[in-house]
């Protein structure tokens, strides 16, 4: 078996396609704005990528059919006469060892090279360890131009988050990207790192849209958004109050948040 | 070495053959009735499987004699005219890595599709932290049709079971299966997951046999049962009067009901 | 870089050599033994061998030069007509992980069925967990025939002992020598498991001279093996008497048992 | 991707280059020693090297650019008639597994064997345990030709340490360097181990450049190691007056020592 098996669902030929990553990481950010992008696009499947670096697992769903735990690669073919078309990196897990990050990260950007992708946008969620309730979105980037151009897009850069660097895909695709003489921007969403954050995921998913020019509806995301914040408010003002919500039955637990999405 | 060796005992061709598996998990259930069933049936030893993904053990059996840690392969020729034959895949161990278990179940069902198989049943056990009377066996397939004809046979598909989905030998010939365009089905006994289970995997092997029309002598596998039931009973009677058993000797402890089978 | 590198320094033709194999491990029962067998004989270097699998680590003499962690093979020509050759097999570490247990055994053993091994005999400790006076030795082999003729030499073969099989170098020279058409003995000296142990390596080495029909001067070893008892004896009574012993100074410790050898 | 992958980033000629190695290791001496070689040389970048045994990670510069984690070589032409060049290896990481240490110093020897390279220093810390005033260097070699070179420029050759060998990249340097006839030094800083040390990286450079015979300006290390004096004074008083400073603000805290160089 190889190590990363990349199954090609579809042959497609892509316009100056731009890759977009999403896995699962801190608050799911990340996973949460590629889902929804390859949802509201929508992207078509285009291949599906098994590895031994993934857990050895198999999802079931609620008609009980098995499915091998996978990363899955979706396109979407811009409606535009010179639109840029996109494809969405999604899945179920990163590599979980080191060394199956890089050979996972490494394999993916090798068939994406031969798509013709020569920009890469990784999103993820940044860690405060504390509720934020406006996440602003920050960046790092492969090359000054890039710093700038994000910069517009209300992107912070700041100097001294992340400090100890990018672990993980969002920061191994940009730099092994480099190899691959791809250029790229990670977008991290702030985010409290205590659950899952579609909050943050908006914040993210709307600083790309405006980067790649896209037309995307953020009702449904808004929707969960604030049905987690209504969640969180009442898991603190329950904390606050010793954890008695008096005549509302049993207070929401820190469980209804947990990383389900 | 190839990181997985088999070494074929016999070569031999089947009739449209079935790949039953079960290996050490959870109460041991697998295993006990994939042994089970190969010492009812009888099957005969067809290949051994060795790896560096095992443990670097032998075992040494009451003649002194040592035996390198493995899995094997049994096979059985249905005596009927269009009956369908059979290969058990039983072991001392699966693969002690994540990479390992991927290995292990990608040779093995490679060498499976070789001769001929399009089908697998995986046996496993399903913890549910309790003392479970009567087991029931909860399902997993990989297409609507196998959970139609499970259902038939008494099996629970259930939309919350198993939640995270299935980690291990069981779920991967599942998974891995459908590269090598095998169907299969997951059968998993209910077990308290504290001891071997022989009564759950007697529950397990009767919906096997009822779904492949086998004819198999449940005799020693219900005594076994019977015997840990007994012991269990005792222990769970012990524990409720704290531990004395007045009159009759020293209680058996937790440890009659060991990892041993 | 080769996973196991085999730096053969002098190429030899041996008669019908027969493979000793001493490790690191319990009580440093076998790597004692192995290399005291070599220190007598005396066996002269045949090759050195070296492994990503070892820890990365130099060792680092008195006179302060620096030496890679490493295995290494002697031989031994028998001075009689018919005598059959000896290699012995030593070193610093056995491999560090499971995978590299297997590379490095199956490298060696493909090495020494190419000098025409046929037979091998593995030395380690066997830990009962309390201090053993008159250690025996306990065995375990691939064939009735070597039981049979290892109960002459007073080897006991004990239905319980080693239960759960053996682990390690000594077991898997014996499970993958089966591969390679060997036949073998794992040869168990009984020890405390708390410290190093050279009565229990001088009882192996004694069963083994017997075996081979090799003359071994054992006065060295038995010098250390008392030294041992001594100061096992000592922190025995020191802990005894609750840790003074008067008149005479400060008791040995623990320490001075230490895994040095 | 190849396990380790070294980018040439400049074809040279060098006149019998040494190499001198400092990674991060036991307070950073080796890494501060090396790093602070290359800017007084100043030496040229040569090579970088990536690997999947270096963690999944990029570093965010303060500008928000990332750049995949690395080793990475430079060289420095000896501006002497007969003088010997220079190449210089520093970086973020060693390899994360043993296996990874071996791959990435065999490949790294393979490379600097091409360059014509016979002869290397390895830098790194020894730690004590305690606060060390006036560190000593302490060495082991390849050869006792090159430890008595050593001890004439204050090199210290203990018959005790290190007495567990050396473990990691500065011990396999010149153990895997034997495979490439190479000879060589490691000449490592006594420091306590509790923090960054540039003082002990000082005492170690100024062994290198009397035996390399280079001529360095000590004066920004200097500055450096007095900057982490004057914390590390404060600390301990601090600590010893139960942690308060009068009339001082603030004491500085451990923090302010921290791996950061």
């Amino acid at each position: 078996m190889e190590d990363v098996v990349i199954r090609t669902l579809e042959k497609v030929e892509l316009r100056r396609p731009v890759l977009v990553e999403g896995l699962p990481g801190v608050g799911n950010v990340g996973k949460l704005a590629a889902d929804y992008l390859k949802e509201q696009l929508p992207a078509k499947p285009l291949a599906t990528i098994f590895s031994k670096f993934f857990p050895p697992q198999v999802y079931v769903n609620e008609e009980g059919i098995v499915r091998l735990v996978s990363n899955d690669l979706g396109y979407w073919r811009s409606p535009k006469a010179n639109g840029r078309d996109l494809l969405v990196l999604g899945g179920d897990y990163q590599g979980i060892s080191p060394e199956g990050q890089y050979e996972i990260t490494e394999r993916l950007l090798e068939y994406c090279a031969a798509l013709g992708v020569t920009e890469v946008f990784t999103l993820a969620g940044f860690a405060q360890g504390k509720i934020v309730e406006t996440p602003r979105v920050l960046g790092a980037a492969t090359s000054p131009a890039r710093v700038e151009a994000m910069k517009k897009h209300g992107v912070v850069f700041s100097r001294n988050d992340p400090g100890g660097g990018l672990i993980g895909a969002s920061g191994l695709f940009l730099g092994l990207g480099r190899l691959f003489q791809m250029e790229g921007v990670c977008l991290m969403g702030e985010t409290s790192g205590y659950f899952v954050d579609p909050r943050s995921a908006e914040a993210v998913l709307k600083v790309l849209v405006r980067a790649l020019d896209l037309d995307i509806d953020f009702t449904a995301l808004e929707a969960k958004a604030q049905e987690i914040d209504r969640i969180a408010h009442k898991v603190q003002e329950s904390e606050a109050r010793g954890g008695e919500v008096p005549g509302s039955g049993p207070a929401p637990s820190r469980d209804d948040l947990g990383y389900i999405g």
